[in-house]
């Protein structure tokens, strides 16, 4: 439906960049996991704003608070509200855009479609909503222990990380600020936006994200396949532009022969090609793809726009913003991918009377 | 919900490659359309196989049969049920692989998923499933009569149609065998796709859609983002790998200041790498993304594959395929693409008070 | 979502009286069920009409042709499509229907709702729409084979099935035409039955159902209650006014004292008012229901009514109709029951990681 | 889809009796509403507990803060976050029950269902979850400004208030503590439940609900009949046990001759026996309904019964319970009427292009 993540385990969401609070509600998370609290606020933390130089200076203590579904510290069953107070807001930084459109923002569709907005923060359009999932994607990974979600930063600009993700050391990729395991690399990118940081501008990147041990048979055959869920979550995030796994845009360029992923005899297959998914089903196989995050649309240099009226203004960028969205980003999409992964492996606990 | 496409608008289907019959059920659909039936048969023919030397030479009529919903020749408002009967199957073609696993198809995870499989021609997992989406598609489009909605072939392997979209002329599209507007690059396409058939070998490719007249203000905030809602339809085609929008991959290497979409004083903007949406809504410029595609994974071609036991087999690409999918796709992404936009269209008229 | 039954397994269906054919899809059926399409057959042929001398005499096959979801006689896991084609429809019985509006039909709704309406055989209205809750519910039947569902004539009119259920021998349902197990109330019913259709009349009635041996935990706490699912599910039966479960309206009239159901040694419960459920979960009890139909409204005589201008007309009941609705609606009502209730089951399933 | 309340408008919610807090999520409700918030809080106080000497005696503020979706005093048209936090728990009055199950609780299904529960007030399958739905309702009800939804107490035990609603003055329902606008009948009412406190025991009783100025067209042909969602809600309500619209049970013994509603020539009807509902569409009459619930199980007695063991306990009913459940129900049913019908009211706009 409208406006929910997920179906069988599902997600509803509220909250504004300057409201009172983020919060939301998670619905039909299965009794008896013992929750862990210090991971959940493990990967808040990783999403925070003000963690690095590279990142936005705002400061939030971003911490979680369950308001039901957990008793004793065990999953109930029953539905989980939870609540994020919004704190150090600074609305003021925002009156001068209660009347103006910012180029790549929100502004414009949001006043046309509802007539006015919350303009403070950019409302409901900020990426501030993106800590709801962190929260429910930070239970899903608890209920999947098998399953290893793991994302990291694969290019910031043209700044590419070269090495295929077999050759990482997942272990560092919280080693240094842009979460990129390969140190080299993740020198270039840090510089690389630092120094757009200096200039006011901000820059674009990619994240890979890599799923290990899912259980063959996780995806549904029809409009619920595996990849399409997991593409309708990533394209949900602010500035995600575009989505692609296993061979992605380059397998559009290869022949069947040099394509087709050849099985082993204990059914692994030969090149994972395929990413780990065939028919919208998982194969046992790593599962991993790539999202493209555009830069962020708030530069702190004057920029021609308009008005309400279409009369032209100058809209500065004010406030506290992120130069390069990719670093925070990592957390965000491990966690939608933990959510559709459970919400997948949940149903396919119901489709085969054999495994009843 | 799992298996279901749309929200309001929504679609169910059903059908396997060799069983009797396709069809689904449209619920929601509004009430007192005119239905044009000769144009939802011309989106069939688009799809059908056997309609030129560069597809597959199976042959099926592939006519729609509705069975209700429509009366008098308008939509009554109630659920629309459609059928198209199954012809021309050669099961036997399909024997040798009712215990064997063929490469990058969906032969092992959906006999580990639900026990057994219908193992001819693919069963469910076949590609033939996108008749309906066609049908359901093609009433889409008839609801929205202002919109317009068309794709092409913008690559075949490594043959790219250079040009921008706004520079092609789309009444062209239809002009040859690859859908491709550009005849200079159609005719490369088509001699490389011959080339490729010739081997026994198939090629992945393109497709970029274009969609115009998207009225301001449609696709909602969180979780049905209009882009989200498209890529995940489009991953959903049999053999897509990836979806990007507007400045897409490219946008990841661009900086803010490149990328931001300037304002003109009438509310359009300049570059729109925006790609007609912001925040998820339609902003009223052109809708544009693009679709991979991988090459079909049967080859006429002896491959090494395993039995069910995991012993050595060879299977060999029998039947009647499609060297390069993407010719055929592109009614199927037009139909999603129409199907997606109807379904946002329709919940956006309740979104606003001073709308009713 | 609107116009589908069920959540996890659901519905979707299509059809009008006088169309070409009725029909559905089944999503989410579990794979692995081998059908016995005798058994599905035979509920279709308890709702048929023509069966006997007290429902309507139109004669009809009410085959059911499956299309979709089922190989080698198994569920696969895929879409269940089917099909039941119409026949003997003698459409010219409703030209005169065509712009008047029947007393206590739905045809004024329908017109003012959606801008016209098939009017033969009441389209879509048509009580026939229940002839793809049977195969339906004959498929959640076997899913479910340790649960007995049974439902029979509680009523006609002022004659009511005084014993209890525990006191009725349930094999003598189908042993007379009414389907109340109670013979000598029975024949009371049939002879009111055959008295109110000689006089062209039509006469009320309910349908009590138990189900036996659910397993404990079947229900969701909020909003998906058993009992609600129940409710909602009967309630769109054609004809249906009420629905009451456990100890029901004449509960209303009791104390804590005399109602609370006190608990046995082994968690059986004493009085069983609570009709099998506590908290919308069944709790191992018998579940029990009780379901009101309101008279047809199509009777033998001319009827004072409106046509859509509001001028005055006569409207006679042509067509043939069912004097009463009761003996025809007990597999209906088993049928809807089955399919909520293994709904829920499927779902339950998912609901408590000790029991994966 | 499970555990949501609606489909196109649709309500979330969280909350357990001595948790920290109620609260939901309402999605897709309308931007442009100027929110009158006295009116929430005047529901709120009609459900409040401690109102009157013949309700619970617990106090609790009840007062809503909502977090999201309104802004500047009017919806924004994202989702309505709102949170009612708990106070005034004595969560010691349970620590009786922690291993035992009262009679005609939902103890015994929650523990087996989930594996374990929070066994504080009745945790979640506490009736304090209305609250959130008395919250939703109360928005729903501004954004059907022209229709009226009236709700009143028809019986306690065995005292019904005879008189039909028509004869009623709806303006005294809040003119007495039990809400029956018959005020001899109320009187008769309150002194029964007074009576019936002193024993320490509890009675049943019902509800009418009386819904006028709905426009004609409000309601969904198949499985979203208007009547369907209205029994599914209340059905919802803890302690109901049944549903009935228009003729209801009386109408199941009455023939069609007596039963048929004439029409008038402007379309109205004449006995209304039909409820207000047509084929499951709204056809402009009013709309009435009745709800019965059974006598709260809680009763301030020893009662017999069983520990987690099946070893026989004395349970004894402490805290301060209603001894009738039906004035402080009279809102809940109201506002989960004008949940339903803004539900089908918002689909309705869209189901008919000519209305566009």
């Amino acid at each position: 439906m409208f406006n929910i993540l997920g179906n069988l385990l599902n997600l509803t969401t509220f909250g504004e960049s300057h409201g009172l609070a983020y919060g939301g509600i998670i619905n039909n998370f299965p009794a008896g996991l013992t929750v862990d609290f210090d991971k959940i606020q493990y990967e808040l933390d990783r999403r925070k704003p003000g963690q690095s130089a590279i990142v936005t200076q705002r400061k939030e203590s971003d911490t979680v608070k369950f308001l039901s579904g957990i008793f004793d510290g065990k999953t109930t069953g029953t539905p989980i509200g939870f609540i994020i107070e919004n704190e150090n807001q600074k609305s003021k930084d925002y009156d001068h855009i209660a009347n103006s459109y910012r180029p790549s923002h929100a502004d414009f569709t949001y006043d046309k479609k509802f007539g006015a907005r919350d303009y403070r923060g950019g409302g409901k359009s900020s990426a501030r909503e993106t800590i709801n999932w962190v929260v429910a994607g930070a239970l899903a990974k608890q209920l999947l222990p098998d399953i290893e979600i793991k994302a990291y930063v694969s290019s910031v600009g043209d700044i590419f990380c070269e090495k295929p993700y077999q050759a990482l050391d997942f272990s560092k990729i919280e080693s240094n600020e842009i979460r990129c395991p390969d140190s080299e690399t993740a020198e270039k990118m840090i510089s690389r936006i630092k120094e757009i940081k200096k200039e006011g501008n901000t820059i674009g990147g990619t994240i890979t994200c890599v799923i290990k041990n899912v259980p063959v048979g996780v995806g549904e055959p029809i409009f619920s396949k595996l990849q399409a869920e997991l593409a309708k979550a990533m394209l949900n995030i602010n500035a995600c532009k575009g989505f692609e796994y296993g061979s992605g845009f380059c397998g559009a360029k290869m022949t069947g022969k040099e394509h087709n992923d050849l099985f082993n005899s204990d059914f692994s297959t030969q090149s994972n090609l395929s990413g780990g998914i065939q028919g919208g089903i998982s194969n046992g196989m790593d599962i991993y793809f790539r999202v493209a995050f555009k830069p962020v649309a708030t530069i702190l240099r004057p920029q021609d726009s308009i008005d309400k009226e279409g009369n032209p203004v100058i809209v500065e960028g004010k406030g506290r913003h992120d130069p390069c969205v990719v670093p925070r980003a990592v957390p965000i999409v491990e966690s939608l991918a933990a959510f559709v992964i459970a919400d997948l492996f949940l149903i396919n606990k119901t489709r085969n009377i054999h495994n009843w």
